[in-house]
């Protein structure tokens, strides 16, 4: 296949990356700006660098950009996209992005499926990109109405590039969860080095101010977008998140050690049971 | 030095295990129930299994049960234990139970100097320990008013069996910081797991829930007694937190980019700025 890549940041460029390393797909890259272009022309991460015309042969397009930007490049460019290419989204939130780029699929008549690749790191842009960022994690595939073969195309694609496993869902349902176990994570790490006692964490800590505050080291800019774009859900997590939490703070103000421990207690048996 | 453990659980059974590897000290080994003390018999963690006798021959004696327990325990046999013995808690929380030892060292006439190791695992018990728990983690030390050369000869002790560093405090810093860095984080995991959507995380999920959930396999029974026993501090660290979530969830509700965008930034920076 010739795949047009539009977006080399850490997405688009490790899944150039990953391309060049487990398949013999033909990779053009496209960026806004230059530099991440010139970066992965030279150490191979693309064959070629592409423009419009590379869209009228590609037999694939994948949305390396924020989510906004996704839609914005597909529509300002849809007229150019070639009818039997498979459009593929990177986002991160899918409710708000897939319906609008079905639309925009079924307009100009070519193929979209979401995808959205549960991977990631605490650095961003083309430096932070690597062949083997997917390897072991979840690839979710958003099929919608896009027809079968090009679903499974999609699902075979990202099996070859290393992803672990592929899970098949709706937008709804891929917001949802994806509040509970990205989002609010991400919040959480945020409302945590608030606090005043942060700066001076150093000496007290041990690996659970780590795990917990890895991921306040945060791309601002993107996740304002992604939160947003996913309001509800993530508002909802939030209040439910607040809701057990004052449970717990409650446990501990009233002082009873076994009814305490008794809410503690159902924790460990949701972790047992998942066995984690 | 001949040193006693009184409770051999994950955290005394290192210990006993590190100054076996590092040390040539005696190492004397108490449990309340006889398994732990055969085990650690067996594998060389302890030279030999001690009694009331050996704490009247004992150069130090190290702590190793839950915090009402070393209280318990040591007011239950300070009559038998040696004048010149320093004895040593482990406890996680200090203005509890520092003042209460310290009271009986100097009713009966010997040291207590106040211990944290900021170590330890989401597995419990004497089959959890090992020698090397301790490496690079933070010795905390609360000296109250011990002698400065029994604090000395504890910090040198913690450095050698593989503490990374050595903080001095006092019971009351000791706990509004660890309430912030290890208190908290326990209590975000199990209200985290506690989201309706938890038992469905598998396949959306990837290293941000396993961060912030890894600690909700928590021992109930343990942490009950350290949340209630550092009751305020910890009230009040749950209570920013609360805030701080709060602050976020009204940014994305409002919906502004930017707004929030500023919000996430300051995470950031705190981030930035403690080089993390």
């Amino acid at each position: 296949m010739k795949i047009v890549i539009a977006g080399l940041g850490i997405i688009g460029g490790s899944i150039a990356k990953a391309l060049k390393k487990y398949t013999d797909h033909t990779v053009i890259g496209i960026n806004r700006s230059r530099t991440p272009v010139e970066k992965a022309l030279e150490c191979g991460a693309i064959d070629e660098a592409g423009n419009i015309d590379s869209l009228r042969t590609a037999d694939m397009l994948i949305l390396g950009t924020y989510p906004d930007a996704a839609v914005s490049f597909v529509r300002d460019n849809a007229q150019y996209i070639n009818k039997s290419c498979i459009v593929v989204d990177t986002c991160g939130i899918k409710s708000e992005i897939c319906p609008k780029l079905s639309a925009a699929a079924a307009e100009y008549g070519f193929v979209f499926v979401g995808f959205h690749p549960m991977a990631g790191k605490e650095k961003n842009g083309f430096d932070a990109s690597e062949a083997d960022l997917f390897l072991g994690a979840s690839s979710i595939i958003i099929p919608g109405n896009a027809p079968r073969d090009a679903v499974n195309t999609v699902a075979s694609l990202t099996s070859k590039i290393g992803f672990g496993r592929v899970i098949f869902t709706t937008p709804e349902e891929h917001d949802r969860m994806i509040a509970f176990t990205s989002q609010l994570p991400h919040v959480l790490a945020c409302a945590y080095v608030f606090s005043p006692q942060c700066p001076n964490h150093n000496g007290f800590s041990a690996g659970s101010y780590r795990d917990v505050s890895r991921v306040a080291n945060i791309n601002a800019e993107l996740w304002s977008e992604l939160f947003i774009e996913n309001k509800q859900p993530l508002v909802n997590e939030i209040q439910t998140f607040i809701d057990n939490l004052t449970e717990i703070q409650s446990g501990i103000k009233k002082g009873d050690r076994k009814e305490l421990a008794a809410i503690l207690h159902r924790a460990k048996v949701i972790k047992e049971e998942l066995g984690e």
